[in-house]
């Protein structure tokens, strides 16, 4: 009997030819698969009586959230297509212990639904959340933008369920927020995109919700300056910073050049434009007073007050409206758009110590232009965590390779990552295999060969 | 040549005989152990050269900080005692980054100092503060009084250095707060009590040392009232809840008993005593009024006023004083010194999620009463993140092991841990090798295989 027969013995779920080929194929077009077929299991004992089958017969297999990753993890050329797409229960919410229990299917937007509905919130949040599943978040550790605030996956999580290759359940199912015995394989198993296991259910943490936000767009001297006004922001609000996003002027030049619509308010011509956000829960700060003013955004305007009398702000336009809060966040978020409206391009998610940022922006800089005098860039960052998004356009295709490895090798020599927040996959292996502590991937190899004997979990991937 | 020898050529910094009888004893006097010989390298490389004499000899080397464990975890017999206590370098304290790069031996107490010159702070803090060292507070993952606010020691931790058992260093010394390049080794080696690895360096997080405080005594019906008050408190001040503390009957008529010096604000006949303190950096919140209070006193008056007036609280005590403020304190912090003064005693560190506690309470009770209708108890619980410090005093010895696997049984069933925070050393085998997921297990011990092939480090502890 075939795979797909006995696939069919354990769930109707399957897809096959045409039908197949959507889940082989990833949203930003770079890699188009022919998946072996797509199997659909609704509960985690189909989980694991599907990876009992693969693991006995050496099936390679894939497994699969939202499909929204952007480093081609979810690659399947002649493989089956573990989907977990129909294991989108919310078992429970209990607004008391602040946490809940999801099925590794649920897509983030709807537990951001069904949250809000308790004034609580599950903080991860990007782009993607409409269509992003939670088991695909936890499998590549996604960041977003309240990591600054919140921390990534790994700090929202407190226990998952886990099968393993050969079928057998690992069950770190924990609601605990101490827990010492033993080894932490629930770290582990966050961040290794589906190599180590497939996770099937998460405990995951829930904070409140806030109740207002004061947004502002802020421009400063150095970066160094931006540091300390993060800081003192940090100190001045108990640690309400949601955002804190840096735009050098190569990025003010391409807003300006892609999106002529979008009129920041302190002008293109600025070296160092700041994007900033707070949040809060404390119903003082948030209920206006008899001008309308929320004390959160006069609270915000006396801190940039004294950051300006200090010489550290140079000039602040404060949100007065939802709309302009609106205008303030699209500036920012138009930032995939126009990094990829010229080619040639190379793509960067870097991360740097936070008092670093400066100092490689600069070497970067001096680097590319001996190499390449015509080469452009488009930059942004999550400042607050290190967070280099780092975009270039080298006049040739020639030169693409030879300008990555320039940027990583600063970026090496700086103790930075050469993948922030997106992970490995296959789009990052080359990366992986150059920069990487070999003593470091000799120990990855052996974990995986400890937890996938047979190599049958999302071959190819993570490891080089 | 003989190991001493050629441990020698290493470093002179060698004990033997009673000169190493120190390091065999644990400071609660529980286990004593007589030492092979003590050395203490000062630099990773030493360490390195030790690690790899005593991988080639196969000789077992058991790592040790400040040796304040409670589990046994460096019991040394006749082994290799590999005391950190001469790295105490703190290498660097960067304020902007809000991160220190230290050694090992370093004394909790003294990062503690040094962090305060910079009105930062490394918001890790116990009892044993002035002896333990930052290695052992990552080897075991330290808990402490801070979690609530700041998370435990893996939160806290950036990257580390480890020296592998073969003398390998792993590079994971990264000070980035977002790095997504494969599996998550750092994680991994906290909290593996030197069975994986001797970590000799690590990045820390900083935080802006609090301005003020607001400490409480409050009364309140229940437990799920308790958590309702605690919920609300991190709402209103946005999460500045350092300590949320829960005294039940039995430990207020304990402390009645051993310390009736120290009389607590609302009296010792109470069923649910709550000990609580925020604690802010904003400097309008921790600026005196002419009356010559604290903004921030004021608001957890206000917050404690609303929830007497819906029934949650029944009396509440502010601290008026910093001589009020320490009585608390005490009051809390002599758990363990009441905990142990009657025999026969058992010491549980269990953990429950958060909302669970008060049932636990009730069928933990009811078990051991049916069992010995004579038993007494002495409970005290980090109510915020559900971690019970639950001591037993059986009527006879004979009942030590049936309480204490009864007591268990129910921890099992209501999905909680037996180890919440101390560890499981050697202590703890017996829960471990009863209570722990046998696949769970299973993966603890291929991992170690990979990482210590000839069961050198640390051998007999954590893994059954």
């Amino acid at each position: 009997m075939d795979i797909l027969s006995r696939l069919a013995n354990i769930t109707p779920h399957i897809l096959t030819g045409d039908d197949a080929l959507p889940y082989g194929r990833d949203w930003v077009g770079k890699y188009e698969t022919t998946p072996l077929a797509v199997v659909r299991p609704g509960s985690t004992k189909e989980v694991s009586e599907i990876l009992a089958l693969c693991h006995e017969t050496g099936t390679p297999v894939v497994p699969m959230g939202g499909n929204t990753g952007l480093t081609g993890a979810t690659a399947a050329e002649g493989m089956l297509v573990l989907s977990l797409d129909r294991m989108q229960n919310i078992r429970e919410i209990r607004p008391d212990a602040r946490l809940a229990v999801v099925e590794a299917g649920v897509i983030l937007q709807n537990l951001h639904d069904a949250t809000a509905e308790h004034g609580l919130s599950y903080p991860m949040s990007f782009g993607a959340k409409g269509s992003a599943r939670i088991g695909g978040t936890l499998a590549t550790n996604a960041g977003g933008s309240n990591v600054l605030r919140y921390g990534n996956t790994r700090d929202l999580c407190l226990g998952i369920e886990v099968v393993l290759a050969d079928g057998r359940v690992l069950d770190l199912m924990s609601e605990l927020h101490k827990d010492n015995s033993g080894y932490d394989l629930r770290d582990l198993m966050i961040g290794s995109e589906g190599t180590l296991g497939v996770i099937t259910a998460a405990v995951l943490k829930l904070v409140p919700k806030p109740l207002a936000y004061a947004t502002a767009m802020v421009t400063v001297p150095t970066l160094s300056a931006a540091l300390r006004l993060l800081n003192a922001l940090q100190t001045r609000t108990g640690g309400m910073v949601e955002a804190f996003e840096y735009m050098p002027r190569d990025y003010m030049e391409n807003l300006e050049r892609h999106r002529p619509d979008l009129t920041p308010p302190l002008g293109y011509d600025q070296d160092h434009t700041i994007f900033l956000e707070i949040a809060s829960t404390v119903p003082r700060d948030c209920t206006p007073d008899e001008d309308g003013q929320l004390p959160l955004a006069a609270q915000l305007e006396e801190t940039l007050g004294e950051m300006f009398e200090e010489g550290l702000v140079l000039d602040a336009a404060l949100a007065q409206s939802e709309s302009q809060r609106t205008l303030m966040w699209t500036i920012r978020e138009v930032a995939a758009e126009i990094s990829v409206a010229v080619k040639p391009v190379v793509i960067n998610d870097l991360c740097l110590p936070v008092d670093q940022v400066e100092t490689f922006l600069n070497r970067a800089d001096a680097k590319l232009r001996a190499m390449d005098p015509g080469f452009g860039t488009c930059v942004v960052s999550h400042l607050g965590d290190g967070n280099v998004h780092y975009t270039v356009f080298p006049s040739t295709e020639a030169l693409i390779d030879p300008l990555m490895e320039a940027v990583e090798d600063i970026v090496k020599d700086m103790r930075g990552s050469f993948s922030a927040e997106h992970g490995i996959g296959l789009g990052k292996l080359p990366s992986m295999r150059r920069r990487k502590d070999p003593v470091a991937l000799e120990m990855m190899r052996a974990i995986k060969t400890v937890f996938d004997p047979k190599g049958i979990l999302n071959p190819g991937k993570t490891l080089p």
